[in-house]
């Protein structure tokens, strides 16, 4: 397929090298150019704009925030103006619900097709084609994207025709990470003070009823308390916690546990810990029992 | 090995079952004795008390609560004044740290072994020899009483000499069971009351980052909204954050996930859900969100 | 002094209603006109446009939230386009820290003045021009306009420079009504629980150290369990606690008792209590604890 | 009357001496005998045992927590043992509902009177005669012992015939007062961070809708970081809200701003804050936010 792809941070980068492996034409774009050298070298066509990225089958953007979305859909350089009618914009952004319904209404007033497929992983899966697609919209506009989630992941989760239903479930996958990190931080307090050895006690844990990656992942950087380099950096968790609290605000549905997460995410920025790894939110749990902050 | 077995509820009928088939001569002792008939079909020995079921190598303890190892343990008719010296009394009860730590001293002090020894795994577990076995104390001791374990469980942890550890590291997992519930409850209200299928997100979270037995159980009970009969009844549920809660405040951990679940299960009891099993506070979410009270 | 008075609600009537009992010419604007009448009956002229409420000295705006202070300020028939230079505008509504810098930001762009001046009390405090007056802006624009805030309260506290920071004192305070909603009914459904009469324990507690307008305004409506009709509406409240919540994020400071609220007024919206007086959160402890849920 | 006084800490010195100056003929005891000479100076007489002072027509305890009452109470040489018959043990720590329950039951089987009578006030007041007294018991024997509450209080407040009740209330206004620590110490962190002067904010509160003591006292506190010496030092703090948690434990009632309380007297604690002022929770969120531990 010709595609036109997005948004080059650690994860854009790995999955449009991704598509470009799977023999897809690719034309790459981002904000800041030098992100794009690497990928020209492995075969794509840089873009000089967004518009130059609309001239394909597809338009994928992977950006980090709602604001960046909006930024290269809207407004007379965005995709929505130059898109072609027929060809399909699928958004893997996490971004919110309610951006997910303005994009679903917007493109179909001009169109154009509408896929959300926000992904499940860290840089690595990316990089290893391993990601989980959770993909909405319509049927057959779905279905004639799927090469890509194809050539990217190693799974795809067809959610049914609203694309808002697949951003929730990403967000809603995104609060239980990160509520995963703060009762396992809670609990890794807890034995850690009582001299129980925390790698031990995260053999045990992953090699019984927690036999899952998320806990062998999130354990280990725990355990180790190796939160620099940033996989996904603490403001970006911060960001996932409020879409989350968002959707609930917008559905009514109370959240506590993501609550909690905000006030966590709130500590951690404060007190120094914007550049760490979102994991860290689940080492402020010992630093109030007594120990030393996160770094 | 000559076994005494105090304690024939849901689990511990069935690991005096397995010690049974391992080929071990197992005593076995309940308050209200109708649990006993069962075993004594399959071989059992019934002692119509305490003390008659102190008289082999080893007493091992399957009750609910601290007072109940207390009732069995002190006093004139307990296992303290019959278990003769150098005989081992392994408790597999979730009891409190400081309880724990009051065995260990009694044991030492009345010339006899004692072994913390708790368990994972809910009924079915038990029934099927699959438990998780935590293990601590003088490693000696352990060691004369493995073969239990390995009759009752899939594999054992061993933590350490102070029996205290595995019941904190046990008291710290079903408090991370708990958290999951929570977690997992909340999640569901969130994208339930989008129109997603619960079912199907489930089994797109447990083919993903959450592929755990604690996902597919707890999350397969909050899907199909099925708390009764009771597995593992709410009390015990509140039981258990209550041995979190203390074994913080004695270690002075602070512990919020644990708070909200102490809050949620006080909920859950006061509104009628004292019969249910303990996902059903994974409910409470949907009910404040403006669906039905857990039933 | 020539006052534009634009919105009406059980608030700007009482407010407009003081200003033309000091004397003052007051031009009244709402956006549902049958509220002007009652005013115009006492004097106001009736304008029929925002614009319209622009030809005097001051305009002040009380309304609902940041996108009806919006709706009337920007755009080409808004405040900024048609408030001569010089005059003021007086923004009374609870708004947020963002939107008053906004504001700020475009009136002195225009060369209009600018005063935040947001009220405490509830619209019976309104009617008695009993307000509190909390007032920031450039020194001589909050003196020129001071006039205004004798007519209506009882009392001015002049913050500062910063229109933001009496938006912001104003949230808070705001907060610290909401929590007191929420640490009374914690505590009542507490002592109800055990038959300590709620009335009695009322005033027990506002005879000694809670002896304050908030702990009997409210504690009264929760005593005698009197939610509507609505002094101030539910979702009026939880408004204004994600305001306090937007204002932490803005400045990274956690607030776990805004969190706990915000799950609350969800909780009470989501099970239809959006009718009721805000003072109702502080019946869903009672609810929790097994008793009837707020009505 | 003839009164023993039993426990001379702050507060309970303090109620002796207003106790000799209004004229009663008093005994007094406290574990370490340097409390005494004080008030022996005063015209008390020492007792060199918990019997020795329990030959009066009263015995009044004001001690610590729990245990402490437990101790002087029961045993052989407690104050069940030598009271006589129809004399009355008034408790005026603050102590459990489930010790309440306890005591009532045994004074009543040793044909003794009971009243719990705990006391609002910090140690300031008790100097001042200024406490609020909450008692409650059998109606006769509460007014036997009212001469007492007059010569330590500025008002009495009976709460009927169940000590409990008095337990209770006192329970949950130590929570009440927690409450408006915590939420006093969140807006003062939101609004100190924006540049607001702290002293003025209080001004500003304590002139308007929170003109209370406990506003004022504890606002003081927090506004001039003023922690030590402790009035009221943390871990009783701790020890009150954690009365408050069992009560609702018992009495099925969850209370969640209790729960935040638990946890963040857990963290200064853990962090080194056990020697100041209880208050100081209330800086936890202003070091949370990026500021300085309180200290």
């Amino acid at each position: 397929m010709k595609i036109g792809f997005i948004g080059l941070g650690n994860m854009g980068s790995a999955m449009a090298a991704n598509l470009l492996t799977a023999g897809h034409e690719v034309t790459v774009y981002n904000r800041s150019p030098d992100k794009v050298t690497a990928l020209t070298a492995r075969g794509a066509v840089p873009a000089a704009s967004v518009a130059d990225a609309c001239h394909g089958d597809v338009v994928v953007t992977m950006l980090s925030n709602d604001a960046a979305v909006e930024a290269v859909t809207f407004g007379d350089s965005g995709i929505l103006a130059h898109l072609p009618a027929g060809a399909v914009h699928v958004s893997s952004s996490t971004v919110s619900v309610a951006l997910a319904d303005r994009l679903t209404a917007a493109h179909a007033g001009a169109g154009q097709g509408f896929v959300a497929a926000p992904v499940f992983g860290r840089p690595e899966a990316a990089a290893a084609a391993k990601l989980f697609v959770v993909a909405a919209g319509a049927p057959a506009t779905v279905e004639t994207v799927s090469p890509i989630f194809d050539a990217i992941g190693q799974r795809t989760f067809v959610l049914g025709e609203e694309p808002r239903a697949a951003n929730l479930v990403k967000i809603s996958g995104n609060f239980l990470i990160a509520s995963v990190i703060e009762s396992l931080g809670e609990a890794m307090a807890l034995v850690g003070k009582a001299g129980v050895d925390k790698q031990q006690y995260l053999e045990l844990l992953t090699s019984t009823l927690f036999d899952a990656p998320v806990y062998r992942t999130y354990g280990g950087l725990l355990a180790r308390e190796e939160f620099s380099p940033a996989g996904f950096a603490a403001p970006l968790g911060l960001k996932d916690v409020k879409l989350a609290l968002s959707a609930g605000e917008e559905l009514q549905v109370p959240l506590p546990v993501a609550s909690l997460l905000r006030d966590r995410f709130l500590t951690l920025l404060a007190t120094g810990g914007d550049e760490l790894d979102w994991s860290a939110v689940g080492a402020l749990s010992a630093w109030e029992a007594g120990g030393k902050p996160p770094a």
